[in-house]
C-alpha cells in the first residue's frame, strides 16, 4: 500500500493495530490480503493504511464510520479465524487501539 | 524504532501522521530523530510507534496525555522549523489525525 486515505468528515474512528511478527510465515501474506480486501467491503469501512518494516514493526490503521462497524468486522467469523492464527503464530505480540478521530488536517505539494 | 508503547490508562490521544516522502533526503533523517527526542521530552508526551517503508508510506503515531500537550508540541517553536521544512522539501504529502484513544487491548506470547 502506498498511499493516504482520503478519510470523510470528523469524526470517524481509527483502529490503531500495532504488532511484531514472529519468524513464522506460513499463511501470513495471504491472509494479511484477505483481510484487508474483506474489511473493505464491511459496512463502515471507510480506508486503512498499513506499513511495516522488514523484520521489525508493523502499524496498520483502519478508518471505520461508528465503533458499531469496528465490532461487527472485530466478530466476522472469517476475521476471528485469522486473528486466532495471529495470536497462535504471527505475531509475537500486538495492540490494539480504538480512537476516536476528532480532527484531521493535511498537506499536498 | 522496532516496539510497540506501553501506554497508559484511556483515555489518552493518539496523532496518527501518515506521510509520503518527496526524493529529497537533505537533513531528513537528522531532524526526524532530533524531533522524536525533542517530543519525548515534551510535558504529556506517553510514546511513539514509527515505521516507513522504503521509498514509499510513513506511518507515525505519537500519544499524549492530552489535547493541550499536543497543541503545545505542534507550536513549539523548534517544531514549527521542522514542520515548514517538512512542507517544502520532505512530504509529497502528508496527513495528521487527532484521535482520542477510548479502549486498548493486546496480546504477548
Amino acid at each position: 500500500m502506498n498511499q493516504i486515505d482520503r478519510t470523510l468528515e470528523t469524526p470517524y474512528y481509527a483502529v490503531i493495530f500495532t504488532s511484531v511478527r514472529t519468524a513464522i510465515d506460513e499463511g501470513y501474506v495471504e491472509t494479511a490480503e484477505k483481510m484487508v480486501a474483506l474489511a473493505s467491503e464491511q459496512p463502515g469501512f471507510l480506508g486503512v493504511e498499513s506499513v511495516r518494516e522488514k523484520g521489525g514493526l508493523g502499524i496498520t490503521v483502519s478508518y471505520w464510520k461508528d465503533k458499531e462497524s469496528i465490532r461487527n468486522w472485530k466478530n466476522h467469523a472469517v476475521h476471528q479465524q485469522a486473528q486466532q492464527f495471529g495470536r497462535d503464530k504471527w505475531y509475537r505480540s500486538y495492540k490494539i487501539r480504538v480512537a476516536k478521530v476528532e480532527r484531521e488536517y493535511g498537506h499536498d505539494i
